[in-house]
């Protein structure tokens, strides 16, 4: 069985392993620096916990190599620069940068080695200067999707860009008709507010084909789309 | 969503993408040049050819990024080395090389470039001097799995080694206890003859971990196995 060696090779806009209730929620309520989903807690996350994927990434053994992996591991390779939301960046907190109340500056929640290890762009009205923690290099831009993602394509170098969420920039993205190819798991839970991704999946079928896999593991409902 | 970064760096053994009948064969009777799966002809393998995998590879566009293209774009990344058996490599014939009944030496079904890009090991009772071509070289091997696999890890530099076919060699590497993940698609077609992967996928479900997970393109149903 062959390998991918050339063919479609135009950059594509991806978004992987994007985490939401039956409800449509990316995120809860309530966000806090130890609650991060606010009170969807980590219930959106679990399908997730438990593959090979995870469990690589920690450091531990184990860790299945199902369905859920498959799609998980989908999330790094052919990615040359991810888009985020503030919203994602963190903390939850709106307004300039410097009213964190505290003395340091926020770098992100993923300290010195962040998972990314290409350029991210976060989007936000209250742009900064450009920082890099080990490979990844975070900017601030403050501009329509469309040229965010020609900012973020140039900086791919040919690779395709993530949109990495939250559930505000994933929309946006997807009313700007600018997602190729989208994965999102729905875990079997019903949050009632929070940063909302859609009413229901099947608003994007006169765009998309649309896929539906539920998971044996019963955490989850893998949906796929992509362009029709 | 994080990278995999560390843990369970040891080497693994890995099938991928092997395709069979509903009543386990992987190839039919009647196997020819022309005919290199005999009666099964093209119908184990359809779900792969509608992936953007598959299109990817042979120059086009298009092709879904379901299910079916999750799991076969797991073939690659991270295989250092492949074993395969002499009914894969080809062509349709037993004893030694030089009875082909032809003047030219058989290199294999994948012409100057073939789809592996790594050293790959062939068993046979007829050894032959190894070749390159283009980036993968073939071995030929006349050993048991184990001593067989010691060759092809030391081979493989640390990475995953695939076992690729077909039935008769992942039959041989799965009752030497040697496979640690295995993906086998099912195909919804019954083929009666030809080489026997299994006569039920449950057989294996005293060692491995097994998840079933059937494609929404209705082309074929997906068996996950992992070491419990």
């Amino acid at each position: 069985m062959p390998e991918p060696i050339e063919g479609d090779t135009m950059s594509k806009v991806r978004v992987h392993n994007f985490s939401i209730s039956i409800d449509g929620f990316g995120t809860g309520e309530g966000l806090t620096l130890d609650a991060p989903f606010g009170h969807a807690g980590e219930r959106l996350h679990e399908w997730m916990f438990k593959t090979k994927m995870w469990t690589d990434m920690i450091g531990e053994t184990g860790g299945n190599t199902g369905v859920d992996n498959a799609f998980a591991v989908q999330h790094g390779p052919g990615i040359g620069a991810e888009i985020m939301g503030r919203g994602k960046f963190g903390p939850p907190h709106q307004g300039p940068w410097t009213n964190l109340g505290t003395d340091e500056e926020w770098r992100g929640w993923w300290g010195p080695n962040p998972p990314f290890h290409t350029p991210v762009f976060v989007m936000t009205h209250h742009t900064r200067p450009s920082f890099s923690l080990s490979d990844t290099t975070f900017h601030f831009v403050n501009d329509d999707p469309a040229t965010v993602l020609k900012q973020a394509q140039a900086a791919a170098e040919g690779k395709d860009v993530r949109i990495g969420g939250g559930a505000t920039t994933v929309r946006e993205f997807l009313d700007a008709g600018l997602v190729d190819t989208m994965h999102v798991a729905i875990a079997d839970i019903e949050l009632g507010s929070g940063a909302r991704l859609w009413e229901s999946p099947d608003e994007l079928d006169d765009r998309f084909h649309h896929e539906v896999v539920p998971s044996p593991t019963g955490l989850t409902t893998h949906h796929l789309f992509w362009r029709r």
